[in-house]
C-alpha cells in the first residue's frame, strides 16, 4: 500500500498501471498476500486499536459538540467485542473463497477449431471513498487483491487516525508479497475527492462507503460508475395469512436488530384484514423494544382500540413523507392496505403492497409475511428490488450472511451487481476466441455457416 | 408500441409502469409476442421498403452535398440482398433463444429452511437512441421484449420514414400480444434527446447505437448508465512465430471484411523479426485489396526492399497519431515492435505490444497471430479487452456471430456487460429468500451459525 501524499492523479495512474501485473497474479500469490496481511494486522492489534482510540476520542467530543452523529461514532469504534476479530477472520474467509477469475462462464464452438469462451478477468481499478467504519480498509484490500484489482482508498477525516494505521501495517506487509506495493493506493490528502472523481481515465469503479449524503454527493460528481446504494428504505408486508409469531419475529428484527443499518425496515405494511388481529401482537412487541409507531388513521385506530391505553397514548400519526423516509432509528411507519377485491386481479390488495414497494422503497430489501406460497412467489417476482424476501427478516442482507465473505457494500443498482456485493462483483470478463487463421469473411449467407455448439 | 406525440417524460413514465407487468409475463407470452411481430413485418416488406427508399433518396442528396458521410448512408440501405431477411430471422433466433429470465445462478442454504437464490430478472426500462440502421427497431424491440424490459426507441432523422412505418407494424401487432402496447415507446419529436437524458428515475439504461460522436455526446450528458462504446480501435499482433498464410488470412478480414464495423482493425503491430518475412505477403494482400498501408520508418523501410517498386510507392508514413485514429476506410496503420529480450520478462517484445494495445486500443477487440500457444494465452490474459483472440479475425466480435441471435451493440464497459451484448447483458438478478421467520439476530457470535451449503 502506498502512503502517498502525492498528486490523486499520480497515484490514480500508479493505480492503474499495478492493475496489470495484479491482474494476472495466479491466485495462489493473491491468497499468499492474504495470509501475510493477516498475520501483520493481528500483529498489529494494540498499536491499531490505540490509533483507534484517538478517533473515537475526538469522535465523542464532535458527536456532543453536535458536528457529528452518534451513528457515525458508533460505526467508528474498532474495539467493541468481537469487531476487530471478525475484521481478521473477514480476511481469511475471503482467502478461503474461490478464486473469482479465470472462471469460464460460457463455451461455444463456433466452427470447428474456431471456440469462443467467457472467462472472468479484474474490472481494473477500484475507488473506494468512507467516513467511518476503519474495518472497511481491510475488507477492500482483502476484496481488492483476491478479485485482481487495484484500489484507491479515501478515508474519512473521523477515522484519520485508524486509517493511517492500518494502512501503515499492511503497506509494509504487502512488501513481502508479489503484489506491487502500487495496487493499493492511500490517498491521505484532504478535499480530493472531487479531483479522484474525474478520473475516469484511470478509475473504472467508485464505491462509497457511508451515508446517504457522501453516496448522492458521490453520484452527483462524476461519470464513472458508482456501485452502492444512497438510500436503505426497506419494507415488510403483513400479508392477510400471515402467522402472527412470524410476523411479530420478522418484524422486530427487521426493525431492531440494528435500526442504524441500511437494511433494518422502515416501513410496515399490513393489510386491513389483520389490523386488528395480527397487528396488534407486532406493535406491542415492537413497543416493548422502544420503537415510534407512526401510523395512518386505520392501523391507528384500530390498535387503539386493541391496545391497552398506556400503550395506545404513545402511537404517532403519519404524514406521506414518513413512508419516503429512512429513519436509522426506532421509529418505524405503519401503511394499512385496502383489503379490496378486483374482478381483473387474482389479489387487488397484493399488487397495491407491492405498487406502494415499488413506488416508496429504495430497491434495497423487502420482505412479505404469508403463509400462501403463491401470495409469496407472486411478490418476490413483482417487487423491484435487490433483496425479495419470504418470511424472513430484511437483516439478512448483507454479504457475510449470504455467505459472501465479506463484501463492499449493497447495491441497488440497475446493472453489474445488485445486492450485497462480494468476490463476483468486482469482475466483469471477456471473450476469447482461439483459432486457426479463420475469417469472418468465409461465413454467412451461401458461405459456411456457424455451428454454435454449446460446450460443457 | 406506442407512438407517441406526447412529452418524453410521459413517454418514459408510462414505459416504466408498463416495465412492471412485462417482467412478470411468462416466456410463452413473450414469445408469441415475438411471433406475432415477425409475421407482421414479413407482411409489410414492400411498405416498410418503399419508406425506407424515401430514406435513401434523402440521404443520397446529403451526401452528395456533404452534409452525411457516405457511410450513414450504407447503413441505413434496408433493401441490400439479404438485410431485410436478415433482421427478420433475427427476430425468430431471438425468440428460439432460451429465457433469460428466472434463471437460478446461485442457489445457497443459509440454515435449515432458509435458502437464498439468486434468479435473474428484466432491468426495467431501456432507451435507445440510434442514427441510421432502421433494423435495429426490429431486433431492439425483440431483444427487450424477449428479456421482459421496456424500451423507448429515438430514431435519427436520417431513418424517420423507415422508423415510422417498421414502428407502425409493430405497434398494431403488439395489440394482438399479452405485451403492453406502452412497453415499447417510439419518441418521434426531434431535439428531446437532452430531455430524455435526464429521465434517470424511469430509465435504468441508455444504448446509443450510432457513430462515435452520438456515444461520446450520451455519455456526456446523462447520469443514467451507458451501454455501448464510442470507439473501435482494433489491433492485429503479428508475433515472431506467426503463421504467414493465417497472418495473410487474419489480417486481411480484419481490415477489409467490412472496414465501416467498429470491429475492423485499424492498427497492425509486427514483430521486428517477421518486417522483412511475413509482414511483405499480408503487405501486398492489403494492397490488392486497395488498402491504404500506414507504415512507421522500421516497416516502411523492410517493406520498401521486399516489395515491388510499385507497391513500395504506395506506402504512407505514420504519424503518432495513426495509433489512436479509427479509420473506419481501408487504411491501416502498421508499427513495429523492437525485438527486444530484457531479463526479467520471459518474453519482452510481446509485453510491448501487449503495452501498446493497453494503452491506445479502445478495448474492443484484439488479435494475435502466433504458433506459440504461451505466447496466445499469455496475450488473451494480459490484453485488457471485451475480445481477446488468437488466430482469428477481430471480425467475430459480433452478436450474431457469438451465437446470441442479435445484439443491442458492443459494450467496451469495465462493468455490467461486455463485448456484443445479447439477451443476457439486457438482465440483471435479484437475490430471493425463502424462509419460516427466521430472524438475523438469531446468528452470529455464540449463536446460531450460517450453514452456506452450496445447492445444485
Amino acid at each position: 500500500m502506498s502512503l502517498t501524499s502525492s498528486t490523486p492523479e499520480d497515484a490514480a495512474r500508479s493505480a492503474s498501471l499495478s492493475a496489470r501485473s495484479l491482474a494476472i497474479l495466479p491466485v495462489t500469490a493473491r491468497n499468499e498476500a492474504l495470509s501475510i496481511i493477516h498475520q501483520a494486522l493481528s500483529k498489529a492489534k494494540l498499536e491499531i486499536l490505540e490509533a483507534n482510540a484517538n478517533d473515537m476520542t475526538l469522535a465523542m467530543q464532535a458527536s456532543n459538540s453536535g458536528t457529528l452523529p452518534q451513528s457515525l461514532v458508533k460505526r467508528l469504534d474498532l474495539s467493541k467485542p468481537g469487531k476487530y476479530e471478525d475484521m481478521l477472520q473477514g480476511i481469511l474467509d475471503v482467502r478461503s473463497l474461490p478464486d473469482p477469475l479465470n472462471q469460464t462462464t460460457l463455451r461455444t464452438r463456433l466452427d470447428d477449431n474456431l471456440e469462443l469462451e467467457r472467462v472472468s478477468c479484474p474490472i481494473g481499478v477500484l475507488l473506494i471513498i468512507f467516513e467511518a467504519r476503519p474495518e472497511v480498509i481491510a475488507n477492500i484490500a482483502a476484496l481488492a487483491i483476491k478479485s485482481g484489482n487495484a484500489a484507491i482508498l479515501k478515508g474519512g477525516k473521523e477515522s484519520s487516525h485508524s486509517f493511517e494505521a492500518i494502512s501503515r501495517v499492511i503497506s509494509s506487509a504487502l512488501d513481502e508479497t508479489q503484489v506491487l506495493n502500487q495496487a493499493i493506493q492511500l490517498v491521505k490528502t484532504r478535499n480530493v475527492i472531487d479531483e479522484l472523481l474525474q478520473l475516469d481515465r484511470y478509475i473504472d469503479l467508485v464505491i462509497p462507503r457511508g451515508g446517504n449524503e457522501l453516496v448522492k454527493y458521490v453520484k452527483e460528481h462524476t461519470r464513472i460508475p458508482v456501485l452502492g446504494h444512497a438510500d436503505g428504505l426497506c419494507s415488510v408486508y403483513l400479508h392477510k395469512d400471515a402467522d402472527p409469531e412470524i410476523a411479530k419475529r420478522v418484524v422486530v428484527d427487521s426493525k431492531c436488530d440494528y435500526p442504524a443499518a441500511c437494511n433494518a425496515a422502515e416501513t410496515l405494511l399490513v393489510h386491513a384484514d389483520v389490523l386488528e388481529t395480527i397487528l396488534p401482537g407486532v406493535a406491542e412487541a415492537l413497543l416493548a423494544r422502544g420503537v415510534s409507531l407512526i401510523c395512518d388513521p386505520q392501523s391507528k385506530s384500530a390498535l387503539q382500540k386493541q391496545l391497552p391505553s398506556s400503550s395506545a397514548a404513545l402511537l404517532q400519526e403519519a404524514t406521506e413523507t414518513d413512508y419516503d423516509t429512512e429513519f436509522l432509528d426506532l421509529k418505524i411507519a405503519i401503511k394499512t392496505v385496502p383489503a379490496t377485491s378486483d374482478s381483473s386481479s387474482p389479489d387487488a390488495s397484493l399488487d397495491l403492497a407491492i405498487s406502494h414497494i415499488n413506488a416508496h422503497s429504495s430497491s434495497h430489501t423487502d420482505s412479505i409475511v404469508t403463509t400462501d406460497q403463491n401470495a409469496a412467489e407472486y411478490f418476490m417476482n413483482a417487487v423491484d428490488s435487490a433483496g425479495v424476501y419470504w418470511n424472513a427478516s430484511t437483516r439478512f442482507a448483507d454479504g457475510m450472511r449470504y455467505g459472501f465473505g465479506t463484501e463492499v457494500g449493497i447495491s441497488t443498482n440497475k446493472i453489474h451487481s445488485r445486492g450485497p456485493v462480494g468476490l463476483e462483483g468486482l469482475t466483469i470478463y471477456k471473450y476469447k476466441i482461439r483459432g486457426q487463421g479463420q475469417v469472418a469473411g468465409e461465413y454467412g449467407a451461401g458461405k459456411k455457416a456457424y455451428k454454435h455448439e454449446k460446450l460443457q
